[in-house]
């Protein structure tokens, strides 16, 4: 399709969002921007458009990731039997839930309780820091080796972290979280502040699309059942509390991120990864989310329809 | 595929579960059936095995035909803005999300306040009361002209109803049911007393994933649209607080009811009805979700992996 | 004390507050009236100021007696294990706590849920209604036998009754109220609409003040116990939300409703009844609660300091 | 009254309850333990009977003493106006009203949020910590040089207190706590780890009692103001969610801590101070109720009786 046309078309949404302002490192960034990377995993062609290379920080994004490394490294099972696949119904750094019904475990790996508690999960090996695991693992997933901190980013992130560090105690005080609070905290920091761009998200979905095999090499990055599980995931609660009204919208495995990130995994299809900074009220990208809608139209992507 | 073995291999799922005690009416069915129909929309073919042409409660799968009818009537958007797309992270019968967040409208239309809301938007029409359009639009688009309600589960559910009548008054409260309360949980309670068949079911789910045309006559019977949003929903909430892990399970649009049976639909593939009156704690068909889970995996039904 | 010039002096404090308007009857209320009645149990003698005559609806204020005449017909014991004396944290129509705790009991007697449950243990006797026997009750107890049901505040409670109802029914569902929900809402519904002047709460409040004892002619009108018990609960939620800000502020056990009633019972002092219809945002009478704070000053009443 | 005879009236009660174990240092303490110390404001008479010299932690009761000091040091207007005196109708250490409401102060003095807010409140000052300041006025106001921390309940404090790093974090993200978290969860773990007596807290309650002039010296400890403020406060939250059923069976104002200690002052009548460290489910001091009960019933000492 022509994503050029595409972008044009959605430009003027950027109007409708801001910039997340809770970092200031992210309050610098200009709205007006608006990317895209396609990776059509059926015929292994990969298009783009706009500010397909500008870097942003990854955010909430790095979820999936994290997500599937855990998988990775300790299998589904005990993933999956530490943190839900229910939606809240609630914000994403919301404890009501689980306070509310008394359990211990964090409803999903996308709100911010199970995406501390995932991080926890992995263990520093040979000497190298669960942070330095993950930062491997996602030049490899997203085949991006030029992916790296930015310093800014992370200590505005320790500052403004206090909410996440409530979030972590309140979860070791449960019994859940069982590794150490501060050095789980700093993994998961440092995950969001990753700089990633458009065509990292585009190879990361392409992964996911592709039941795990990376299509520019066919190597298994990740089990069938890993790519399963997160695209079930991403669809419920991917977009934080609309997920529901973009699974309706859209219909296709999404992620977002504050940073104005999108990935989005249609099975069999392709990957896609979009920017755009500015968000809606909810945290998501405004202009980027009307772009999928479009490409879902366009491509015929949506799982529910066809 | 071989759906008598089907039957076979999950019939032991059957002593795991528990047939449903609060109506007099339910608790007196034999757990011991299990029937699948199974309509596979491609080359218009029907099979079925079991129970498969008893009769048993719609209950809560009768949600989705009147989400359907009200749709029809009405337009998706005027539905769509009275009610969400949410998961609760609650019970069924929960009004803690719109306590706590203060808003009015339900959740999502599978929860009870979202279904006794739906209802409650159907008006009497040439002297047709709602229940009856309902109950016409039943046969018609599960073409079964043998659907009829069960004097016995009607009193039951009218004498067990007062959760639902809290519910109801509770919306009427807050200003989003506007039309009458007796009639529209008269309309509620009657819904679910229509006693349907598997295959009543699986022509349901046929309509669903063959984009809204009835496969037995090429009649579309609801809009594509209708038919995609409420596949998403079936997905997001269609099986109470186990949604998600359905989702990640089985991969199939879902619906199920406290009477036993499921409806699922695999878009562009095929509409499955299943019966099996033993429960899980949380109110699905045990053996029927084991089952359902057996046809997904060996016909590559699963949305997020195919 | 001078209550003409206290008056004089709370006269301003009128204006920070609004009339109720979710009952049209109330609506129509002139918001400038100021009224007390001050019976000093020591002594055996009665003062009044302002709008002292003026008869108003109860509204809330009959929660006080409908509960004595419980406690007088079940017994302290049956009553207190069938509603708690906790307060609820949150506004007087809410179920969160129940919802949330899974408790069955309401809080306490002053929420709605609480009251109706109350209203609902009071059975026909000698072919007296309910409401039959706690109108004689408040004439009895309030020494005024001009005490009767306004048609058309009824009317309005009837009305705008529907979160009443809900409550009322989510009590029969979780098996908490027993009796006839119609019957009991109604019973409340007409109770709240009961036409009392501030002299009757003086003198209620000056029986509970007298250790149950009628100051007027020295009968025995409710126990010890039952007194004792009431004035306690009103000290802990008898001002909504704020009960626990005037615990500190005034320190005398009270009870308001949105009728701009209050009554107060100073234990071995005084009864005291006011009347301002004006309320604040939480809905108790601004101009009755500071003129409450200032008799409380000066007469030494606050049972925390003195 | 026979204080001896009380106890030994009460002593069965200890059967009832159990030691308080998330601390180890709490666990060991040998349960069949019972003092009491009555201090008679109006006479300056001191009886007790029993464990009253025994040193036991002062846990939660410290929050009497820190929430005095911050009003001395800070002002009851700027204390209250950051902390409310509502009863959460939750456990202790919820977060749940807050997280409900939107509310970003904690609703009373006396929950761990509260509490640990207060402590935040206190700033260095001529080189002494705020906890040095605390266990000064302690000394003083207990009129007992011999308090001091017990350095292995405090350890045991360190390392189970992750929900209250949860709780000062959360605080810290809604910008209600602005000093040092580190600081001030030290400030409170200490302050909860100070060793009293029956008779230190004898002394607290009569300064209480005495409108806040030490009956030993006459000399004036926190004003008038602040010893009103703090008994109705212990009143309607002092003994977690049994504070409304102690109002109604005991009716004064009493704090209790896990350690088993409990401060009880009746206005212009005594100040007590009770241990016995067998708790019920709650957190309260079984026996210690049991006595404290029989003594306000003794000594006519309800305030909402005389």
């Amino acid at each position: 399709m022509d994503l050029k046309n595409a972008i044009h078309e959605c430009w003027s949404k950027i109007d409708e969002g801001h910039v997340a302002t809770y970092i200031p490192a992210l309050a610098n960034v200009n709205p007006y921007q608006l990317g895209v990377c396609l990776f059509d995993v059926t015929n292994d062609h990969k298009e783009q458009a706009g500010a397909s290379q500008v870097r942003f920080a990854v955010e909430s994004v790095s979820k999936v990731i994290s997500l599937l490394y855990a998988i990775d490294q300790l299998g589904l099972e005990a993933v999956s039997s530490q943190v839900g696949t229910r939606q809240t119904g609630f914000p994403f750094d919301t404890i009501l839930n689980m306070e509310i019904t008394g359990e211990s475990q964090p409803l999903n790996p996308f709100v911010n309780s199970g995406a501390i508690l995932i991080s926890s999960l992995i263990e520093e090996q040979d000497g190298q820091s669960p942070f330095d695991q993950i930062l491997d693992f996602s030049r490899k997933i997203c085949n991006d080796p030029g992916i790296t901190l930015d310093q800014e980013i992370y200590l505005s992130e320790l500052e403004t972290g206090d909410r996440n560090r409530s979030l972590a105690y309140y979860l070791k005080a449960r019994g859940t979280l069982n590794n150490d609070v501060t050095t789980s905290l700093d993994t998961y920091f440092r995950q969001c502040s990753m700089m990633v761009t458009c065509e990292s998200l585009a190879n990361l979905g392409a992964v996911l699309a592709n039941d795990g095999i990376a299509p520019w090499n066919s190597e298994r990055l990740i089990s069938s059942q890993a790519a399963t599980y997160t695209k079930s995931v991403m669809m419920t609660t991917g977009l934080y509390t609309e997920s529901g009204t973009y699974s309706v919208q859209i219909g296709v495995p999404t992620k977002s991120g504050v940073g104005g990130g999108l990935v989005a995994a249609a099975p069999s299809h392709c990957g896609i990864g979009i920017f755009s900074p500015a968000l809606n009220p909810v945290g998501n990208s405004v202009a980027g989310l009307a772009l999928l809608e479009m490409i879902s139209r366009e491509l015929k992507l949506d799982i529910f329809k066809y």
